[in-house]
This record gives C-alpha cells, sequence and structure tokens, in this order.
C-alpha cells in the first residue's frame, strides 16, 4: 500500500494534534472526576481534525516550524470540540449521536455537556499563552486575537445563532452563505491565519487569497456536508443522516436540489484551486486538504 | 451627602467597566440581532463588579494606570457575566430571577442563552489581546494565562461540577471550601492578580498575600451568599431567596447553622483585614472592597 507524501504528512499531524489536546487537559483522575472524563471522552471522539491541518498545512506552506505551529492547531481543535458538544445539546440540535459515538451530553448528562463546552473553550486560550515551543509574545497575541474574533459572535457563534434562527424558513443562497461563511468559514479562515503567522516567510501579501481559499473550502464543507446528510446513511456518516430535512433546516439540497447543489460543490473545489495558484508550491499540502473536503464520503 | 473617597473611586469604576463592557459588544442592529440584544441585555444586568473593582484595587494599590488596568477588569466581567447565563440556565441551577430581572433564558430562550454565554467567553479573551491604552506583550499574555485557567475546569467551572455532583449528598466543611475557592475564589484571585501586574510597584513577594486575602473574600462572600439566601427575601435580593434549601444545596448554613456560619463570617472578615496589613497601604481599597462584601445585605 503506496502512501503520498501528504497522507504521511496528515498522520504525523493528526497524531501530533490529539497527543496536544490530551496533554493539556488535566488528567481524568483530578477532581471534578466526571467532568475531566467528559472532556476526555469529548475530544477524543474520531474527528478529522480538519481546522488543525489547515493551520499546519498554512504554517508548512511559509516554513513554520510544526513544534511551534502545533499549539495553534490543538488550540483551533479545543475550540471545534466544545462547538460540537454544545451544538449537540437538546436545546440546539439535539443529537445524541456524534461521529458514530453518544454525544457528550447522551454519555454523560446535559449540565456536564454545557460544562464541558465551557471549561474546553479557555482552554484553547491557555494553551495559545502557554507554549512549550515558544512564538514571539506579538505572535501569540495575534493568534488569541484571530480565533476569539473567529469564534464569538461575528463568527463561529454567530452563525450558530443565524441557523437556529432560520428553522423552517426560506433563505436565499446568499443568506445561506453568509451564515455558513460565520459557522464553517470563520473558523477555517482563522485556522489558515493562525498557521501562517508562524511561518517565517508569511507576508500579508499572501493573507488575501489565503483567507480566500479558506472561505472557498469552509463553504465547500458545508455543501458536501448537505449532500451527505441527504444521500448517506447514518451508519456511514457516523451521526443521524437525513436529519437536517427533519428539522425543516434550510440547505444547499433542500434550496438547489441535490444535482445542482453538487454542481456548486465541484464549482467550489476549481475556484479553491485557483486561488491556491496564487501562492507559494500551488498552496502545498492546503491542496490536499481541499480535495479531502470535496472528495469525503463521511 | 458625604462620598468617601472609596464611594467616589469606586463609583468612577462601575462606570468605566459598564462602558467597556458595552463598547466592546457589537452593536444590537448587528446581524445576528438577537443573539447581539441578548449579550446587551446580559452585561447590563446591574451587577455590582465585584471582580472588576478587585481588578481595579490591585492595580491601583502598584501604581498601575486604571486605563490600562481597565481592560483587565472589562475581561473579568464577561467571563462572569457569561457564567451567570450559563449556571441560570435549566440544566444547571435553573433560576428565572437574577438581580431582579429575568434571566437570559427566561427573557429569551435557552438556545440564545447558551449561545450569549458562548460568544461572551472569547470576546473576554479578545479584550486582553486589543487593548487600546497597550501593556507590554508578556503583561497581556500573563493576564490570559491566569484568566483561562482561573476559569477552566481546575478553577470556576470546576467548582461548578463539583457543586453539580453535591446536590442532595452530605458535605464536610472542608469539601465545601474547595468547592468554592474554585468557583467564586480562582476568579476572585486572577482578578486581583490581572490587576496587581499592571502596576509597575508590583513584585512577586506581594503575590501569596495577595492570592490568599482574594481566597478570603472569595470564601467570605459565599458565606454571606449563604446567609442571605436563608434569611433574606426574594425582593431584596432580585435572586429566588431560599432557594438552596429547596434545591438541597450544601450551604454554610445547612452545614453549621445560622449562627456559626455569621461567625465564620466574621472570623474570615478579619483573617482578610490581617491579611492586608502585609500589603502596601493596608490594601487600599482592597481592605474597603472586603467590607463591602462582609457588610452587604443582598
Amino acid at each position: 500500500m503506496i502512501h503520498s507524501a501528504f497522507d504521511q504528512w496528515r498522520s504525523d499531524v493528526v497524531a501530533r494534534v490529539n497527543s496536544g489536546l490530551t496533554d493539556c487537559l488535566p488528567d481524568e483522575s483530578v477532581i471534578p472526576k466526571t467532568l475531566h472524563q467528559a472532556m476526555h471522552y469529548a475530544i477524543k471522539s474520531p474527528g478529522k481534525r480538519i481546522r488543525g491541518l489547515i493551520a499546519c498545512a498554512s504554517g508548512d506552506l511559509f516554513a513554520g516550524n510544526i513544534a511551534q505551529v502545533i499549539h495553534g492547531a490543538v488550540a483551533i481543535e479545543l475550540i471545534h470540540a466544545y462547538s460540537l458538544v454544545h451544538d449537540d445539546l437538546p436545546s440546539m440540535d439535539d443529537d445524541d449521536l456524534r461521529r458514530g459515538q453518544p454525544t457528550v451530553h447522551a454519555a454523560y448528562d446535559e449540565a456536564t455537556a454545557l460544562l464541558v463546552g465551557d471549561a474546553l473553550q479557555p482552554l484553547a486560550y491557555n494553551v495559545l499563552a502557554n507554549q512549550s515551543n515558544k512564538l514571539s509574545s506579538e505572535t501569540r497575541l495575534l493568534q488569541i486575537d484571530l480565533l476569539s474574533a473567529a469564534s464569538g459572535s461575528n463568527g463561529m457563534v454567530g452563525g450558530q445563532a443565524i441557523d437556529l434562527a432560520q428553522i423552517g424558513t426560506t433563505m436565499s443562497q446568499s443568506e445561506l452563505e453568509l451564515m455558513h461563511s460565520k459557522k464553517t468559514g470563520a473558523l477555517f479562515t482563522a485556522s489558515a491565519e493562525i498557521g501562517a503567522i508562524c511561518g517565517p516567510e508569511y507576508n500579508q501579501l499572501f493573507e488575501k487569497q489565503l483567507k480566500l481559499y479558506a472561505q472557498q473550502i469552509g463553504l465547500g464543507f458545508q455543501v458536501v456536508d448537505d449532500i451527505l446528510d441527504a444521500v448517506s446513511s447514518t451508519e456511514i456518516l457516523g451521526k443521524s443522516a437525513g436529519k437536517d430535512l427533519r428539522d425543516n433546516k434550510p440547505t444547499y439540497v433542500t434550496l438547489l436540489g441535490l444535482k445542482r447543489a453538487k454542481q456548486v460543490a465541484n464549482e467550489l473545489a476549481e475556484l479553491a484551486e485557483q486561488t491556491l495558484r496564487e501562492l507559494p508550491r500551488r498552496g502545498g499540502y492546503l491542496s490536499d486538504i481541499a480535495s479531502l473536503i470535496f472528495n469525503r464520503d463521511y
């Protein structure tokens, strides 16, 4: 079985992110034990670590040292992990299954899931403030600035609020895009920037294309998600399939139909490749990550 | 009517904290509007801003510039505000009244309240990373380190988890103290440190006494809270009185009885004053804040 350079790099990065996540959490035996066990349960959910990969590919593209970039990747994945735990809560998407396993509130209880999310969030900023392989203080503050802006009410949480408000209503394609640009795009963009600023070869001339790429794959990620939700089985997805339709949520498939949604995904894949041509090494591993996102089946 | 120097200083600081809170939030007209309105609603709840006052008094004690110290005070109050919104949720304390007004989930809905808390939290770190009157990058990183550690699973959220786990059980006085040292003490201690490190006259020789003071008044705050919950009316408290007993929560009053609980409060007030004697100016406004905490009736 032949592994590409990307496959090897990806497997190394995912292992580093997973170790980083485990290492920054208090041990499961530390009081309060149930909370710490549930935090470990949340971060051990077998995710694809796409955001961490984006940060590391972006750092690699500009000659960043992986031992320094990894802190940013871990912090981003902590924010993503907390957001999944809260999104699954009964008052939100009310989902009992995530990545083939019971969600945190299903495995523990609702209060514990709330507190798990509330505790994972500050840990992300703690990881950025306290780095073992230190970036300059200015770079670390900029990482904290980018991550906190992307995950707040003008970013990820704002997108989630728009999502909730739109259940049962009709959205235009541009409204759907605004929602996803916040809900997913903001953290994808922050991931690319948080990694890039670790690299000595990065400069602001690349910023526009880097952010554009991140928005394109962020949107692509959601279109593919909507397609998979409509066509896949719960078994393959590892989460409840067909749920968007049952929940009466506007998606690219309900808005455009399956055929046109697939076309939109292909168009976004094309656009992302075009954007990457204006970056060094045609985006390096960022290009492989785009392929991963557009060709995934779960 | 004569105002003491402390009263004037306090009124100025509270006004600065309140402006800082309003200014760092996106305007209520920014999309998603309901989320931003609910965030403003949450921070406008008429709190005593004790944690912000501790930070500013601590900064003042070591000759910190209030225009620089205030960022830390605002960040701490954002964390405190988010914690109240989440603590009041149905899956937690399930309280509809806070400071005489409907809680966020009662005024809006549960999902909005969850997202308000989730969005206030990163804003705190954004305020510390982006300061208009800048402290050194190293000081800002240390503030972020202190705040994130104090509000996570080994601090405030950990205390909340212990609290939830103990409902209906019997706790010893030392277990109750451990819970409160995390639930309230951790953020009080971080407040004192976050303010102190802004001051050029601060050095680590003062750290031990400063932290001890913060733990003593943090614990005192809880003992007084338990006493008030047992003896006051809902009208005076602005929150549901007698709720601890109905919720079968261990408190200083249920554990020690009212008379002994009052003695413990007096002892803590004495200890805090003793601790302050080893700090410059006998603690300056930190001493007035201790009086405020031990003599409050709501």
